[in-house]
């Protein structure tokens, strides 16, 4: 095996944005080295907030803790919210309650929410304690709505117009209103005589608009009316699905009371493909896990239950132990039986997961996609069946024992393909995650289908 | 097993949007069945496009064929655009040329490259016989690039102001421009005397300030120039980073030629996972295949490779045929130790798949990430060690077996944890794609490793 440090020095061939980034890095260790505060600032000034984050991520602990110590102001709101959860929770322990109000102050109310939302009880009422009147409103308000919905997500600020207005009014409005508005914003929403949103102009549009043009006439109508205990996911399907760039917030009486942003979406939209993902493989709560015993916290449970069902696939081949010391060719080939099965049962697993997560594996298309599943099992249980029947056959010089393991490779593929799509199906149904423990489920059945059939078999045939 | 039409009923408990969508569905089917061309135009009036497209992509082949003679207006730019690229491709193979062009004719570039990109050579240079000679030009000019560059994914429309500009002139510039500016917007792209972009000003800034602000004072500078050939996925990492709305793209000598916008990289960031999580399961293409044939095609070949990978797994059993006659509780534990070495490698793989696409490992971080590994894997393997050779002992009543399956577990989930960062690290330097293939490598090694070491440790210690 290669020398790993060799394997790694040039992981990242691409970028400028590396070498860069690896620059400030090294220049800030240095600084931090010299526990000199006006140099680390001055090195900062100039930097994005998301790469003073990244910058910061790449530090130990020790150094972020001197940054804590000599320079606090580093971490304004920007750079709190551009931290992973991990490193920000870290940092602001390290911090005082006000110098966390302070960061939090220039920040819209979902930045600031998203930085609020991570921390422990204790941490987040003396902050709570420490902000102004108005943002504490803001910030219980949107710590009401749950982990994940859209209520957490929306932001309160946002621009609104009633329809009978037209473009010289409501840029004079804008200009007015000045600092009031959100620091950005693409759509100004059109609303009722009640305050119910019913269309949205484009920015744009207002733009390349003469003053005396109505916005009733600009307006498209709205598609998507989002109600903040709505789930990020099912507003971010809304987004995709219509190319929004921002959608209005309705509360219980439809009356406009925030906005959703794509770029908010966008982290909604990486999260939960990173949960997908994650869930796929067995590893816990997708978190940044950095240290060796996060990492153990996070795939140990998975582990535990694929010991039970391989301990289960055990128990299955130990029906057979007469047969295997009777013919010890079987012990050799039953793990390809087993490890087609998985492998075929996660394609079919994965698919449908991308499926019902994508919204393109629906009610109305779910009957032909099983049968399509079960059909492609039993395909491709054909072609390998004859190809390591075959393989079998010349290796072991026994014709009969390459029958049983084709048949055997048949009948364990089918029923991968089908158990690939019906056990997520099925664990939608009961409501649960379908990418969460599909895996574990799909290969159990594929596991124990694979060593039953060609054991049983063999025993039958052969002995 | 339940009865697969009944998991299905209410696959998406959520949605209005969903019966509506059925609704459609239905109804649609009816007029087709009438073959009823005013009917179905009638029907689809007022649905959104990518409603209409989610409806089409619903009907068989034969259904869909009746809309493309009796009202093939119905696919117009915008439907086209929303249907998933296989079934576009058939109803455009149904519709002429001409009928092509006149549906493209509505769209921004990136958006007709998008149709157009997909088509076979001669479908291809019908259409852009058709097309008007400007459009043409646009067309050839992006499909010149590559495809997932960032020049194929570019509108060519945008609006660009010199910093000298007030805020007055530039309303003024755009209200005079009206039909030649993009159909959506989000920001000036400011530019320098030769037309190189220098930074930005949200539309939402010019918006709220007076006429007689320059936009040197509104003006953010650009975190992101992108050029053309830069790789959509590059692209798509700035956009995410920076949380970017839109960017300018620039030509060789520098100038601007075009902008990416956000809801575009949406549709790279999730292309880009669903590559990734079919890639990391061994299905190929990414396809929205829909048939058991290119099911069947999508995934034989990785089976393929893996029953490659399973022989020669086999092949290491088979030294030890003699081990097995002689104690054949080996082959009844010899899976476990197999299946919780995929298991565990595989979380590996996914975390450093998900961390090397989302930039998070990188070269100053590698050493530690591979460290890491390792040592969570030796845990890990302590763990289930203990557990494992507990449940062996009792279970044959063999101290001395449940010993050599503890040892063999540490091994191997060590090994696991190893090659899980290796093996994508090492891909990924060799410039492949570290999410494809290296799934079957993982397991080979955990399979091999785990394979010999059980059974070779049992043969030594046991025999």
């Amino acid at each position: 095996m290669a020398d790993p440090a060799e394997l790694l020095d040039d992981v990242e061939e691409t970028s400028d944005d590396e070498v860069r980034q690896l620059r400030l890095v090294t220049e800030l260790a240095g600084a931090i080295e010299d526990r000199d505060g006006p140099q680390i600032r001055l090195r900062l000034a100039d930097e994005h907030p998301a790469d003073i984050a990244d910058a910061v991520e790449q530090l130990t602990w020790d150094q972020q803790q001197v940054i804590c110590e000599v320079c606090p102001d580093v971490f304004n709101g920007e750079v709190l919210a551009e931290l992973v959860d991990e490193t920000r929770g870290d940092i602001i322990e390290a911090l005082e309650p006000q110098q966390i109000a302070d960061a939090l102050e220039d920040l819209d109310s979902d930045d600031m929410t998203h930085v609020v939302e991570e921390l422990d009880e204790e941490t987040r009422a003396a902050v709570l304690a420490a902000v102004s009147d108005e943002d504490r409103q803001a910030l219980e308000a949107s710590l009401a709505f749950e982990d994940e919905t859209a209520g957490r997500l929306m932001q309160r600020e946002f621009v609104a117009a009633p329809s009978f207005w037209n473009v010289g009014n409501t840029i004079d409005h804008m200009r007015k209103a000045g600092e009031d508005l959100p620091d950005l914003f693409f759509e100004v929403f059109i609303v009722d005589e009640t305050f119910k949103p019913i269309g949205s102009v484009p920015v744009s549009a207002l733009m390349r608009s003469h003053r005396d043009v109505m916005l009733k006439d600009l307006m498209v109508a709205s598609k998507a009316i989002i109600r903040p205990e709505d789930d990020q996911e099912d507003a971010a399907y809304l987004f995709e699905k219509y190319h929004l760039i921002s959608a209005p917030v309705v509360d219980a009486d439809g009356r406009i009371a925030g906005m959703l942003t794509l770029d908010d979406i966008v982290d909604v939209i990486q999260e939960e493909n990173k949960e997908d993902l994650l869930a796929l493989a067995g590893v816990n709560e997708a978190g940044q896990a950095d240290t060796v015993w996060s990492s153990v916290r996070a795939r140990a449970p998975w582990l535990f239950v694929n010991l039970g069902t391989a301990v289960l696939a055990s128990a299955v081949i130990a029906l057979f132990e007469g047969a295997i010391a009777q013919l010890v060719a079987l012990a050799v080939l039953m793990p390809i039986v087993a490890s087609m099965g998985g492998n075929a049962g996660t394609q079919s697993l994965t698919v449908a997961v991308r499926a019902l997560a994508s919204r393109d594996l629906t009610a109305s298309n779910s009957m032909r996609v099983v049968w399509r599943e079960l059909a492609a099992g039993t395909v491709n249980g054909l072609i390998f069946a004859a190809v390591m029947g075959v393989v079998a056959g010349v290796w072991f010089t026994d014709w009969q024992l390459g029958g049983v393991i084709a048949i055997s490779m048949v009948i364990t593929l089918a029923s991968a393909g089908l158990s690939g799509i019906l056990i997520p199906l099925g664990l939608r149904k009961m409501g649960a995650d379908p990418a969460v423990a599909s895996s574990v489920f799909v290969t159990t059945v594929t596991d124990v289908v694979g060593f039953f059939v060609f054991l049983g078999l063999a025993a039958i045939v052969l002995l």
